[in-house]
């Protein structure tokens, strides 16, 4: 087999943890597999990177700012060669650039746009693990890039499907996904399996285990992504494509995101175009909408409500501002204390009445609901933040997860 | 003009030490040159990331040392392109592979072959300040490599030479290049010029200003260099070309060196072939000999004296000990305690009796001269080392350096 293993920050975070890597590397290549190895930054290290670019300016070039955060990747990648090699095992390190991880100029937050593979199988062949930095790329220009922070999930599965590999293994320091967060949640259980679409909701909601961009693209490219623990030998948690038996389960999970803030638009004007126009200028300056809520037009005017990331709605805010005039608002609200809390679970698809029971639930715990929003698969509600924890308890056991 | 500037670890130390690299690099560009910097590693990260290699294995591979150790200077161009930015200034950092600084595959010690100078170029067009990273290059298959300790002085000087550079300004902690060490004789004076060839031998024998082969470098593309402090406005010292003026000076500086070990094979056969098996077999384990002395031969027999570095010693000692009886020697001592006066001088050429002179002075300080070499422009003498401080006060008076 070809696998492709991550490991995280905390995974790596000290000489031991590194050597205890180096061990699980060796191990997979002696049971016989082709081991490509991806790392993140030491824990804490791309926090002191980033620190560092603060201490002279409030505002970096996202280019330069790349050129410094990268070198927490080259750090692991070496040290984990030279651990592996330590351990009498064979491995090379490479660069983003060295395996020619391209990836767009969009600095802080690329996009890889292809692999090249051919340096690896070089290495594979020659019977070496392969250690790949996370996080980062190059742009056709020869620009460091990163990904933006998950971003070595993505290199990893990007890896794994570059290289048709069997299986990819991230390890992180919890052994599997959960039915939610274990801290909020004494009742959640580990899941064995999961589909890539329930994975893709309940990461997009706020779920750390793995970065969303890494499911899309394991999704896209039929990937086998298994969630393990670097510490643990339990076989962790499979995220693959669904099927019948997962549709049995009505949900899988409850996630919750207290990182959004929300931006209320009154007395718009309601005629075709406007909700372009803001949502266009939104995108312009690459703000990230996630819930959008209009109300019924009333004397041809409406409320339009939406959710941004914390950090991004002073940016936003301006944006809006900006066209108030231009869209004839009557006021621009905001709040940042609110929580998103959601309930996942293909087999929603087919059963009815899933919406109208987590409201129930909701207000049975006295919690108003401020704005709704739905998918196939999905029902989100965002509610007072000090209700999260509660809302998640309730739900976890009406729909049947304790 | 077009300067080359080179900052050390210790000017780029801090937040605020980058902000003042920066402003000095603004205020050359402002006054109507082409700026391309070179930073070091801030101060004590080299050591730090020799660390984190260290607790991992003892004996690292090198490339995968590289690979980490030059993450330093990734840091400081991004730091140094973020400052220059926050003043207003334009500028853009380039890794050594991003200007194609291709080196042989020497990992931890590698020789720069060649420099793509059109990268910075069209930096320089863009009325940009080229930050380039120091110490760092790739080998021709694109493996990171590094050129030694002291290698970002040898980037600049080699930068300087790839674009024809007007000047190449080497900045550090002291104002120039002084007659001696300040810190062992007060009486030091700082030189205005000096030509490559006494640079290059006070370099080797351990003034610790310039990495010698950036001062190789210089001589052989006639590079003008400056080392000049980047807390001052001192004009600093001019490493040049040779002229008449300087051949008036018999003796210019006076360097010491406490970092070499002695070692002596006792009872050598005196037939051809022997040294030549003796030092070929250091050379191929990358040992660098320093002063060779051989005695007179006796009934066939002969004594070897040579120093290396002091970290070399026991792997010296190994391969000559391996040889010991092939060559048949009697006997293989070694000595760590000993230290290395020397006196430079361009002048030494056209006086006689300078090196008389000196074997006097120290016979009338009582100090006991255990080796001698001499070159053209340089006599030494190793010593014990409790006396190199007297001995180097003593030389400094009497030719008349005070």
């Amino acid at each position: 087999m070809l696998l492709v293993q991550k490991y995280g920050g905390t995974s790596v975070g000290d000489a031991a943890r590194i050597q205890n890597v180096a061990r699980r590397c060796i191990a997979a290549r002696a049971a016989g597999h082709d081991v490509v190895v991806v790392v993140s930054a030491m824990a804490g290290e791309t926090n002191r990177l980033l620190k560092l670019v603060s201490d002279i300016t409030p505002r970096p070039n996202e280019r330069e700012q790349d050129v410094v955060v990268a070198t927490g990747e080259q750090v692991s990648i070496g040290l984990l060669a030279l651990a592996i090699q330590s351990q009498k095992g064979r491995a090379t390190s490479f660069l983003g650039h060295q395996v020619r991880i391209v990836t767009d100029s969009a600095h802080a937050k690329a996009r890889i746009q292809s692999i090249d593979a051919e340096r690896i199988f070089q290495a594979l062949r020659k019977k070496e693990i392969a250690v790949v930095a996370g996080f980062q790329g190059a742009d056709a220009q020869g620009n460091v890039t990163t990904l933006g922070r998950g971003g070595s999930d993505t290199t990893a599965v990007a890896l794994a499907a570059a290289l048709k590999a069997d299986a990819c293994e991230i390890y992180t320091d919890v052994d599997g996904v959960y039915t939610t967060d274990p801290n909020v949640c004494p009742a959640a259980k580990k899941l064995d399996r999961i589909s890539y679409e329930e994975m893709l909701e309940l990461a997009s909601l706020g779920a750390k285990v793995l970065q969303i961009r890494s499911v899309e693209f394991a999704m896209k490219y039929q990937v086998p992504l298994w969630v393990k623990s670097s510490f643990s030998d339990d076989p962790g948690t499979l995220v693959c494509e669904e099927d019948t038996a997962m549709e049995d389960v009505v949900v899988s999970g409850i996630a919750y995101d207290k990182n959004e803030a929300k931006l209320a638009i009154r007395g718009l004007r309601d005629v075709p175009g406007v909700a372009a126009r803001i949502f266009g200028a939104l995108a312009d300056k690459n703000i990230v909408v996630d819930l959008i809520v209009q109300n019924a037009s009333q004397k041809g005017r409406t409320d339009l409500t939406f959710t941004v990331a914390k950090g991004d709605l002073d940016k936003a805010k301006a944006v809006v501002k900006g066209l108030a005039r231009a869209v004839k608002a009557t006021a621009v609200e905001t709040d940042r204390e609110i929580a998103k809390v959601s309930i996942v679970g293909v087999g929603m698809r087919n059963h009815s009445g899933v919406a109208a029971k987590m409201f129930q639930v909701l207000s049975e715990e006295g919690i108003n609901i401020q704005m709704i929003s739905t998918s196939e698969i999905r029902v989100s509600c965002v509610i007072d933040p000090k209700y999260t924890e509660l809302a998640v308890r309730a739900l976890h056991t009406a729909f049947g997860l304790d």
